[in-house]
């Protein structure tokens, strides 16, 4: 599940992607191969206590946004203007069902946002969130250093060297 | 991974979803508790093998749409239009990293659809597929027959019982 919301925080236009509290080298193996194949410069780092990577995300002036179910629905409510609106840096935090009840504070979160107000995926929650926020253009981005690119098709698989 | 692609079909506003080929009675029992407390009325199925799943689709008049990285983009292609245009039923396909070569082959699938040429996640291809083909309405549905709704808020919890 891990490695899915990675590669989805890559495939969907995040620079840095950071795995709270614990190391986990599979995961990071997973994210190193696709880039080194698909491209990308997704910065990946791990192990790093979630307190702290909210405490210095804020001293430097960034604001964080926790997707959960539980928050300002995407959709019905102006809650992504208002980020944009801030025109500061994003942090993003996905947590599995149990994450600490601080995560709804306003201490820890300047945005609680439900993609959708139903208990789905943090992957979904994080895909959704990002292709709204970037307005779907992250799905054609290029990525910088690919040994090899999809050709899109009707039908069929076309992959050439970069 | 599998319970979270279920739930997710859920959330975004699916009516059925099959796991085909297996049986998994703890993805059953998962989403069969989620709509014991939030409501919904997704139609569970498993372990039909997937040509009779596809077989039985288009004897019924409906399209199959695969999700993959290989198919045309959702965001840069007008394929999300064309299958909008068929004005049938909609059959979405998911698979892990292996999925049968036929599933590219219009045999299979009418539609291969790419929610960007990246590899990700079977979760988060579905979520914004779903998304941008309710164009996002699914996230404020109703959930009939539920025990709880979940009240948006800014900060903290507020659930009420329905």
């Amino acid at each position: 599940m891990t490695a899915h919301v990675a590669l989805t925080a890559r495939a969907f236009g995040a620079s840095h992607f950071v795995l709270a509290d614990v190391r986990d080298e599979k995961v990071e193996a997973t994210v190193a191969k696709v880039q080194k194949n698909w491209g990308g410069k997704l910065r990946f780092e791990m192990g790093k206590p979630w307190k702290r990577v909210v405490k210095d995300w804020k001293a430097n002036g960034g604001v964080v946004v926790h997707l959960t179910a539980y928050g300002e629905n995407i959709h019905s409510s102006d809650v992504l203007e208002r980020i944009k609106a801030t025109n500061r840096d994003v942090l993003v935090i996905v947590g599995s069902q149990k994450v600490p009840s601080e995560f709804f504070s306003e201490t820890v979160s300047d945005f609680n946002v439900a993609v959708g107000n139903q208990p789905h995926s943090e992957c979904s929650s994080l895909a959704v969130f990002l292709d709204r926020f970037f307005r779907g253009r992250e799905l054609t981005m290029d990525f910088e250093g690919a040994k090899m690119h999809i050709v899109p098709q009707k039908h069929g698989k076309k992959v050439v060297k970069a």
